[in-house]
């Protein structure tokens, strides 16, 4: 009950502020609307939710690491509407909505991802009376390392080139680590930046994030076999028609299954240090690698 | 001749400075080639030596603004390579070699670009010795500002959305301050705020830049009509192919003439102040906005 509330409360605030960021552009027009489109697609805000709850566990403002969660949904977005391009996924749909070019076409999608990206960082950068300079310097350092080349992007580089290519499970865990475990360190590491947390915290943040990241992953790729396409979100049977290396083509179902069970168990346990103030975190963890594979 | 010493040195250390950026990215790939590739071709360095000189006009260090300007190189290459795509300008060639896409292929050079973009950033949230949090909150914000949607991205959503229209001279004049302008602005701006300048200095680097920023592209219009491809250092009468409005076309071949001389005057006039500080930038000047036309 109180961890829907604050999950409510959460969502709200996510979604007021990144309103407030597109509002105040100046220069309206068709790139700011598809911007908004696809910013303010429903989506679970699993990040920015994760800064909030883990500068609040930590004694942290909320209001000060608001900014930062939002620069990180941000990223997520344009990454989304930049891998959904016909250059590289190719994809019509995102969330059974046309994607970002099949509604405003590729020019005006590629500028808004590109002005996505940009706008993160404009709001990292922004006046905060809420954060002290040097912390605001920590949180974009954060932001910025976690979405570049050592970061996501060069997971997705190594996505494309392993594409129809047998690659190992040491390449593939690195592949997710980078691709979308980046990003969800990032909004972890950001909150306990926010919040002043020690080196110990910082650590087990990461640690939080790493394993709930290639949780999430395994799990997905359990169901692409398994799975409905409701269980999923998306068409099943994909990684195998695409030739692509997965858990499952790689360490077989059963393994597959314990290594997201000891996972999970990991997250969990990174937790227990925080007693009753991770109620709200552990809560998010169940509810987001619970899926039944 | 001390003008070139100074152009050379401060081009060395730019280039230095770059490929130590590229040198230090740890995800070595098609990718980070991509980025070599387009960073290191050849260019002009136009924006960051604007920012070592207004810097060092101004008694700053030039170590200080280095990484800065740099920045502004980076997001400057990004915002080529996005422009060549075929989505967008469909360019094969770019400095009279293949354009990024034609050589590395779409996909690679679209993440290219949205790792320059993100190293930009990476580079301005780094950790520095030579300047304090709040100069580098301040140069880092001068940057995204001027390069996101209320920026150079606005204006190329201007060019975009104006493709086979007549726009007006004003609507010409937003885009080209918004296209080209944000991002010469920028450096100018960054070289004041390095050197702690006063509001009148970056009051002056505003208005020198926008005085320089418009007067070298109502020469291109110009040149796109009366030049040969070698001074304009690409095709000429292609603005009139694609029925794009230009200065000339908007306001007559005598009348742009005009214009460019009383704005390139403007912009030496507001460099007076600095007196003999002010040589180099001034001889910089004459070169850049002395094309015949």
């Amino acid at each position: 009950m109180q961890y829907e509330q604050i999950q409510r409360d959460y969502l709200a605030r996510i979604n007021t502020k990144l309103q407030s960021y597109l509002d105040a552009v100046q220069e309206k027009s068709i790139v700011s609307e598809a911007m908004a489109y696809s910013l303010m697609n429903a989506g679970k805000r699993v990040r920015p939710v994760l800064a909030l709850a883990f500068c609040e566990m930590l004694g942290g403002d909320v209001q000060a690491v608001l900014p930062f969660a939002c620069a990180v949904e941000m990223i997520h977005t344009y990454s989304l509407i930049h891998d959904d391009l016909p250059c590289m996924d190719d994809d019509d749909l995102r969330r059974g909505k046309p994607s970002c070019h099949k509604k405003f076409g590729e020019a005006y999608a590629l500028l808004a991802g590109d002005a996505l990206l940009n706008l993160a960082f404009e709001t990292a950068f922004g006046r905060f009376d809420t954060v002290e300079s040097d912390t605001a310097l920590t949180c974009g350092r954060i932001l910025s390392c976690s979405a570049g080349i050592d970061g996501m992007i060069g997971g997705q580089t190594i996505d494309l080139m392993s594409e129809n290519t047998a690659i190992s499970i040491e390449k593939l865990k690195k592949l997710h680590a980078l691709k979308t475990g980046a990003l969800i360190s990032a909004p972890c590491q950001i909150g306990v930046a926010a919040a002043h947390g020690s080196e110990e915290d910082m650590a087990r943040a990461k640690a939080f994030a790493a394993a709930i990241g290639l949780q999430f992953q395994i799990v997905d790729d359990i169901l692409d076999i398994t799975g409905s396409a409701a269980q999923l979100g998306k068409p099943i049977g994909s990684d195998s028609e695409n030739h692509k290396s997965t858990y499952v083509s790689l360490l077989g179902l059963e393994q597959a299954r314990q290594d997201a069970d000891a996972l999970r168990k990991t997250a969990l346990d990174v937790l227990e240090v925080y007693g009753e103030k991770a109620a709200f975190l552990k809560e998010m963890t169940v509810a987001l690698t619970n899926r039944d594979h």
